[in-house]
C-alpha cells in the first residue's frame, strides 16, 4: 500500500486538527508536510515531536511546500482571503484539494476556482462542508430522502451558535471573513439547500444586533443575526447566528415535513454524561464545533481520499458552495441595508 | 362564602372547557348560565346532565344572559368577531368581563372596549392571554427578571405550531381569525414583549407557505409561516407558525440574553411516560393547546375571581392586546405583500 | 347539587394539602370539618382565613368530629399508628373513609379494617394508594394492558428516591412508619404488583446504608435501601429507596416487557423550563411527592367521590394494602436479617 | 517511526472490528498478521481487499502465527476458553498482550496469567476493559474524584442489556461464558468497583428468569437477570443483565453519592437525530456494544501502544479482572442457588 501523500497548509486552530485527523483517522493518507507564514506557528511546528515522529516537513513558503518530493494533496485551511489563490496553483500543479468552506468571500474569485477544476478534471477539488459527513444530518438525509420519514420537507430551521469566545480571537478574525452569515450560517444555508432538494431562492431578509462586541460595528457585522430565506415554490429556510452563547456550540437544524419533523442535534451533549445536584438535572455542551464534527472531519477526509485513490467524483460539488455564498451575501446585505433582496426565478439576485 | 355568579358565552370546544375549568378548578366561581346562538351547542348544553346538576342555566340569546338574576362575571369565547361587542355590553351593565383574545381584528373596535374598560374602573376587564399564567412561562420570567440568569435578554424564538387538523374545523374558522400571524402567533408575540421588556417594533417581515390547506389561499392566509421582528433598541423576536405539525400541538418559545438562554418546552410531552421498542425510544406529545395549557386556565380564572373579589388589577393589562395585535397585522401585511413593514420609534407603523 | 360533606383528620404537610385539594379541585365534595390532635395545628387551622371562608369547623377531638351534623366521609391523613383504629370508628359510623396508606404496619390490625368494610358494604373504604391515579402511571398501565406495546412484562424496576430533608421532620417522624421499605417502597411495590399482574412473591433480599442519618441505627432502619423481590412466575421487581437525593423528588418505574420497556418519570423535572448557562442544560427537579402528584390526588378524591355518590367500587381495593405490605415487611426483614426471606406459592411467608 | 507490529487472534465479530480500529484508529500499530481457526474466518480473511491492500498475514495456526518474523504485539479476542493459553504463549515469547475479558472463566486460569505478566515484567499485558476507556465512563470518574460533584459515592446502578439476538448467534456462544452475571454485567461490576474506591465484597444475592430463550435452563442460566451486592462499610452496587431488549443496547450506570447523582447514559442515543410525526417524538438507540464504545476500543488500544512505546504501565491493571471475576461468579452462583453469597472482609468467599 503506497499511502497518498498530503501537506496541510495553515496551522491555525484548523489546521493542527486536521493534521491530527489524518495522523490518527485516515490511514491511506501520509501527512508529509505542513505549512504556515506564521512564525510562532512554525516554530510551533518545528518543535512538535508527533511531527518529527511521523516525519513531517515544515514549511514557511506554500510555493516551496507544493514542489515537496512526491506530494499528491493538500488540505487548505488558511485564511479565506487566500483559499482561492492556493487552490488554483495547487491545481495548476495536479496537486488534489481538500480547501476549507468558503472557496473565497469574491464570488468571482470562487468562480475562478470552479473553472479551474473543470478544465481539470484528473485533479480532485472539494470544498470542505464538513457537516455533510456528520453521521446525524447523514441520518436525517436518509430518513428524508430513502425512508421518506416526513413527507415533502418544506421548512429548515437552523442554527449556528457559538460559545462566546473571551480570548479576542474571534474579533481578530472578523475583518476577513465576509460577515456573520457569510461565515456562520454557510453551513447551515448548505443544508437547507440539501434537506429542501436545491431550491432556487426567491427573497430574504435579516435583522442582526450588537450585545458583545460592540467593535463589530465598525467591521459592518454584528454577533447574533436572524435570516429568512424564502425560495421559490413555497420553501421556507430562516437561520438564527450567533457569537456569544454562554453554555457551548449550540448548532441545530429542524426539517419540516408534510407528515414529520426530523430534528438533529436540538439538545446539545458534551457526552453521555448527566449530573443531578442541588441545581437540578445538567449535563455540558460541546465548547467548539471541533467536538461537535471531529468524526466528520474524519469521514470527510476519508471521502476525499477514496475519491482519489478510487478517481471518483468527490462527495460534494464544488458549485455548492457557490450558490451557498449567494445567499449568504445576500442575506448579509439585506441585515445591512435592512432592505428585502430579491431573485428571480433562475436564482439571479435582482437587488 | 358567596361565590361569584358567572356566565360562559360560547359553547365551542373553548368555551366548553371554561365551563370544565370554572366548575372543577374555580372555588370561589359559581357558574349560573352558559349562552350560545348554534342550536346544536344549545341542545347539547341543555341535555348536559352536568350542567343540570350544577344549576346551569342555558340561553340562546346573549343580552337575555346579561339579564341572569344575579350575574356578576362573564368569560367570553365565543368567534373573535363579537368579542368586542359582548364585552362592551356587560361592561355596559357593570358585569366584569374575562374575554378571550383578540379584543378585536379591527385596532379600534379593540380600542373601544379597551376605553370602555378605563371610563367604568370598577369593572374587571381582562383578555385573555393565557400563556401569561402558565407555571413553565412563569418559571421563565422569575429566572430572567428576579434571578438574573441570562444576563439581559435580547432574543426571542417563539412558535406555536397546530396539530393538522383533518376534520376541517380549523379551515371554517379561519375566515374570521384575522390570518395565521394574529390568529396563531399573538401568544408568541405578547410573550417576546414579556420577555424582551416591552420594546417597540421597528421592522418586519415574513414569508409563509401553503402546504396542506391550499383552500386558505382565498382568504389571504397560509398554514406555515415565519416571521422576524426587529425592536429599537437592539432586540428581536422571531416566530413560526404552523397549523400542520404531525405530532401535536408544539409550543416552545426560547429567550436568549447575553449570558445565558432560557428554552420552555422545546421538546413538548404529552405526560412523564417513555416507551422503549423497536422503533427507539419515543414519547407523545399533547394533542391540543388544553394539554398543554390547562392548569394555566384555571389559575387564570383564579386570579381574574381573586382581581374582581379583592378589587386588585387585573394580572394582565388590557393595553396589552391592543400593542400584540399591531405587531401581529403589521407580520400578516408583510406575509401577504412581500414588503418590510416598518415603525417609527414610538411604535407607529410607517407602511 | 347537594356536595357531599367531607372532613380532613390530621393537618400535618398532608392533611392541609388534602383540604386544598377538596377545596380547589373536588367540586363534589364541601370541607366541613377538620382535625387535629396537636395545638399549633388547630391554632393554625382557626386562624386560617381560607377556612373560615369556607366554613370548615375546627375540631380537637376526633369522635367528636365524626359526629358533624350531616358528615358523610372523612380523608384520615394522621400518622400510621392511628389510621386503623380512626377508620374503624368512621365504618361504625357509616362515614365514607379514604385514608392514607398504609392501614396499618400491624398486619392483623390492618385486616381488621378490611373485615370491617367488608361487613359495611354501603360505605365506601379506599386506602390512598395516589399513584394509581397519576395520568403517567394510568397511561403506563394503557400501554401495557390495551396496547400490549412491550407484550408480557417481567421485570420492574422502581425508586422512591426523596429530597435530603435538612429539618429534622423526616427522623422525628421515622420512629413510626414501619422502617424504609413499608414507609418509602410501599407504592412502588404496588405499582409493580400492578404491572406484572398480581404475580405471587416467591423471595426478596436486600440491603441497605446509613450515609445522612446515623441516628435511624437505632430505630433499626437505614437511610437508603435496594431490595429484589422475585415472583413466583419468573417475574422480579426491583426497588431503591432513598431519603437523601441532593436534587428533588425522583421517584421513577420501569416496566420491561418481552418487546419493549415502558419507562415513568425516568429524568424527573419540575416544569417545561430549561437553563442554558456557563453550567451547561439545565433543568429542575420537584422538591416533593406534592408537586409530581398534586394533579394525581385530586383525580384520586374525585374518583373517590364519584363511587360514594354513584355506589360505585372504590377504584383500588384495600385488600392490595395488605398484599402490599406483607411485601414491604419481608424487604425489612431481609434488610436488617440479611437473609432471604421466602414464600410459598400461595405468598404465605416461609420465615 | 516504526510503527508497533500487531497480530489480532480471532476473527469474529469483535476481532474483525478489531483490526478495522488497528486500521484505521491507531497510527502507531502495523497490523502484521491475523489468526483464526475457524474455516470461513480463515477464507473470509484472505479474500478481504482491505486486509491485501495494508499487508495483513492470515494464519490458521496461533502458533505459527505468534512466530511471525518482527510480531511484538497480539490482541485476543477469540473466545474465553482459550484466551489464558494465548495469553500464556504470547508472554512466554516476549509478545505484548491485549486480551479481551475475561482472562478466564477459571480464577486458578485468570490468576496463572496474572502470575506469569507479574513474572515478565517487560512484556505489557492488559485485559480489556473497554468501558475505561470510554469518553463519558472517564468524564464522570472525574466529576467524582476530581471534581468532588457527588460527595461520597455510596451506591451503583449499572445495566447491561443487549438488543435480543434473533439469529441465534448469542445463544450458541452462551455455552462458554460462565453465565450472564460473568459474561454480561463484567463491565458492570468492574464500573462499580472503580466508583465505588475499590469496596470490598460483603454479601451478594441476585434473580432471574428465562424469557426468550428456554434452551438457556440446559446451561444453567438465564436471559434476564438482576443482582445486589453489598460491600464492607456501607457501599452498595445492584445490577440489572439482559439479552433480550426489545430497542437496542442499552448500557447505563448511575452513581449516587452523599451530594449528588452521575449518570452515565441513562437514555441511550443512536446519534443526535430525533424524529416528530404522528408516533411522537423518537430518537433511535444503538444496535449494539460496537457503536457505543467503537471510540473507547480505539482509545483503549492507542493507550496500550502508548504503554508499550513508552514502557509506561498499562492503564487497566491485571489484577482487577480478576477480582471483578469473583464477585461475577458469586453472583451467579446467587442467581443458581437462591442462597445468599458471603464474603469476609477481606474478600474469601463464605460459601
Amino acid at each position: 500500500m503506497n499511502p497518498l501523500q498530503i501537506a496541510v497548509v495553515g496551522l491555525g486552530r484548523m489546521g493542527k486538527r486536521h493534521v491530527h485527523t489524518l495522523l490518527y483517522r485516515v490511514p491511506r493518507a501520509k501527512v508529509v508536510a505542513v505549512c504556515s507564514t506564521d512564525p510562532q506557528e512554525i516554530k510551533w511546528a518545528q518543535e512538535n515531536e508527533e511531527y518529527r515522529e511521523f516525519g513531517i516537513a515544515v514549511y514557511s513558503n506554500y510555493d516551496e511546500m507544493l514542489a515537496h518530493r512526491g506530494l499528491q494533496a493538500v488540505w487548505i485551511s488558511t485564511s479565506t482571503d487566500v483559499h482561492a489563490s492556493q487552490s488554483l496553483a495547487a491545481i495548476a500543479k495536479g496537486v488534489h484539494v481538500l480547501c476549507e468552506k468558503p472557496l473565497s468571500t469574491d464570488l468571482v474569485e470562487a468562480q475562478s476556482v470552479v473553472d479551474a477544476a473543470k478544465q481539470n478534471p484528473s485533479v480532485k477539488v472539494m470544498a470542505g462542508f464538513s457537516r455533510r459527513f456528520d453521521a446525524s444530518y447523514r441520518d436525517a438525509g436518509h430518513k428524508i430522502y430513502d425512508q421518506n420519514a416526513i413527507g415533502s420537507p418544506f421548512m429548515v430551521r437552523s442554527n449556528t451558535c457559538d460559545l462566546r469566545d473571551e480570548t479576542g480571537f474571534f474579533v481578530r478574525y472578523a475583518t476577513r471573513n465576509g460577515g456573520i452569515f457569510v461565515d456562520c450560517a454557510i453551513h447551515d444555508i448548505d443544508l437547507s439547500l440539501w434537506y429542501l432538494g436545491s431550491p432556487v431562492p426567491k427573497a430574504c431578509w435579516a435583522a442582526g444586533t450588537l450585545q458583545h462586541h460592540p467593535e463589530l460595528k465598525e467591521l459592518s457585522d454584528v454577533d447574533n443575526a436572524v435570516g429568512i430565506v424564502e425560495f421559490w415554490g413555497g420553501k421556507i429556510a430562516y437561520f438564527y447566528c450567533s457569537r456569544t452563547q454562554a453554555h457551548g456550540h449550540d448548532v441545530c437544524t429542524e426539517i419540516t415535513g408534510t407528515h414529520g419533523k426530523v430534528m438533529v442535534n436540538v439538545i446539545p451533549k458534551q457526552n453521555n454524561v448527566v449530573l443531578a445536584d442541588k441545581l437540578g438535572i445538567r449535563h455540558e455542551v460541546q465548547p467548539e464545533y471541533w467536538q461537535r464534527f471531529e468524526d466528520a472531519f474524519a469521514l470527510e477526509a476519508n471521502e476525499f481520499m477514496e475519491a482519489i485513490l478510487k478517481d471518483k467524483d468527490v462527495p460534494v460539488k464544488l458549485e455548492t458552495g457557490i450558490k451557498v455564498m449567494k445567499i449568504g451575501q445576500a442575506l448579509q446585505h439585506a441585515l445591512l441595508s435592512g432592505e428585502v433582496v430579491r431573485f428571480n426565478e433562475s436564482g439571479e439576485r435582482l437587488n
